[in-house]
């Protein structure tokens, strides 16, 4: 081992790297890892917030069940990646954070292509808090784009494993900024919206109805939070195909992601949504969401978790 | 920088990494690199055989195109490119080689998620030659399943630049293995066959013409290579949508790929292709594919391209 003159400095965050705790800026993975290679990964994203870890719990459990759809093997239990995770938010000294778990394929040995022999590696980092929209566009909403590029389809790829496939996203989002706006929402081909570079997307539509969709996304944690918000404050909501025009004369619109909450749109492709002002229903799931970070059913202290074990 | 008392080991294969030679063991790619967490890059494959590259200006022209279309600039020339690429093939001791050149998104400074503040990385390295049947294989014939997966659609990812989208081709690959065969080709869920993990896919058809799919597919530069070869030999040709159930009523099956140039297939979904051997045009597109690279118009030998600047 070479010989360092310093401490490793965690503070733009830290990683856990094949056994290892390692600076953000330290972290790599092997180039020779499908997980790069083929894109042949699963992940899921968590925040902490406050020092506490918001619906880990849910996270968990979509993660595992994105692994068994991919058929990759984290290695580590659920308790273990909650150390491993609590540990990175700890020495990089966050109190809010963005941390995220990944599992690759790994590689097989050389000369083979049998995904079924490679050895599946577990990776997770923590950074500070990532939102998808600045303050300033919380503050004014979001122009969101209706893009013409279509999100992956299930029958290709499912979309309720959290994965790295986003070049239909990202070519989405490019030609978003381009026109000026701010982000995209992608659509399924025949007409409705799905969803976007990190996040869901609901509508308050012209009858005064929450809708979100149904198929051919990723099934939100925030996404379920909205919903459970809006069950408990008795709104009416329609979980089913949302079609691009409804979304166009909706009353409100706004987005929904780990990296950020619920996430006010006021223009959609450049024009007002309503009357173009953050609207009531929007504002009272910021709020909320907010809020339930306080109930003790979704928080997990930092405090509580035991450092790992070794 | 630490000390180290041994030269690197490139006997495993040479890397290009951000501007440094490494031994491919040691090539690694920082986690926070869109080109993992977005799987955000492109990429292509060039082979040395003999000592000498193969087609080499036909894979640099189809990475600068698949730049474009991703909006990724690699940052370097053709020429620069090519000296890069040998030098890993030179370090690494091959004279047959697989030569990957790849491009990602780098990352935009912290807190932005606008994919044009990212700095594009350019990587490389040279691996000894792959196979994508081993030769068993290739002298029986694969057993080539015909997946319920569909390709991810040219609607979502443009397939003409070469990507890590390979969640679909992996799971395809994965229940072909299970059901017992070799590899599988993948259709556009309109009941057509497109291509497989790694290759393009042809037919002799019941009526003796060579088909190959048009559209949804990478053109292949092998299938380019077979496409002039066939013509060359006079034999009749389509480039048009191939049913599935031609294929599976087919004289001849191959696949092409620069893993391994053209693989026969004897077999669809564990049925006899024609009687079940390898066929007469097979046979001949693999003696062509071969003898062609002896043909100084398609060699680039390695001792002729000068070493990097620097
Ligand atoms: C494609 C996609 N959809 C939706 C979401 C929102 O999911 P969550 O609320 O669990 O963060 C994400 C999160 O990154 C995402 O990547
Ligand atoms: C999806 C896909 N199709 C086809 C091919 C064959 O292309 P080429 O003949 O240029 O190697 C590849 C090569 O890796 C590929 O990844």
């Amino acid at each position: 081992m070479p010989v360092t003159n310093t401490l490793p400095d965690f503070s733009q965050g830290a990683a856990y790297v094949r056994g290892r705790y390692v600076p953000i800026g330290e972290a790599a993975i092997p180039i020779t890892d499908w997980g790069f290679l083929r894109s042949d990964a699963t992940y899921d994203v968590v925040t902490v917030w406050d020092g506490a870890f918001f619906r880990l719990d849910a996270h968990l459990e979509r993660f595992f069940a994105s692994c068994a759809r991919f058929r990759l093997d984290p290695g580590l239990s659920a308790q273990g990646i909650t150390q491993v995770l609590a540990q990175c938010v700890r020495l990089a000294g966050l109190r809010s954070a963005y941390v995220e778990m990944v599992v690759t394929r790994g590689q097989p040995p050389w000369g083979s292509r049998d995904p079924r022999l490679a050895v599946n590696q577990f990776y997770a980092f923590a950074v500070p808090y990532v939102w998808i929209a600045n303050a300033e566009q919380r503050a004014r909403g979001l122009d969101l784009v209706v893009s013409s590029v279509q999100r992956i389809p299930a029958s290709s790829v499912d979309p309720r494993a959290k994965n790295y496939h986003w070049n239909d996203l990202t070519m989405g989002l490019l030609g978003a900024l381009d026109a000026g706006g701010d982000t995209a929402v992608l659509t399924d081909g025949a007409g409705n919206v799905v969803e976007g570079p990190g996040f869901n997307v609901f509508c308050v539509n012209a009858q005064g109805v929450l809708v979100t969709p149904a198929q051919g996304v990723l099934e939100g944690i925030t996404r379920r939070t909205v919903i459970e918000m809006a069950q408990a404050a008795g709104l009416p909501l329609q979980v089913r195909a949302l079609p691009a025009a409804e979304l166009r004369v909706a009353r409100e619109v706004f987005l929904s992601s780990s990296a950020g909450g619920v996430l006010p749109v006021t223009r959609v492709d450049g024009q007002p949504v309503g009357d173009g002002a953050v609207g009531p229903v929007t504002r009272r799931m910021v709020q909320t969401y907010w809020d339930w970070h306080q109930d003790p059913r979704h928080r997990l202290a930092l405090e509580d978790v035991a450092p790992p074990a070794g």
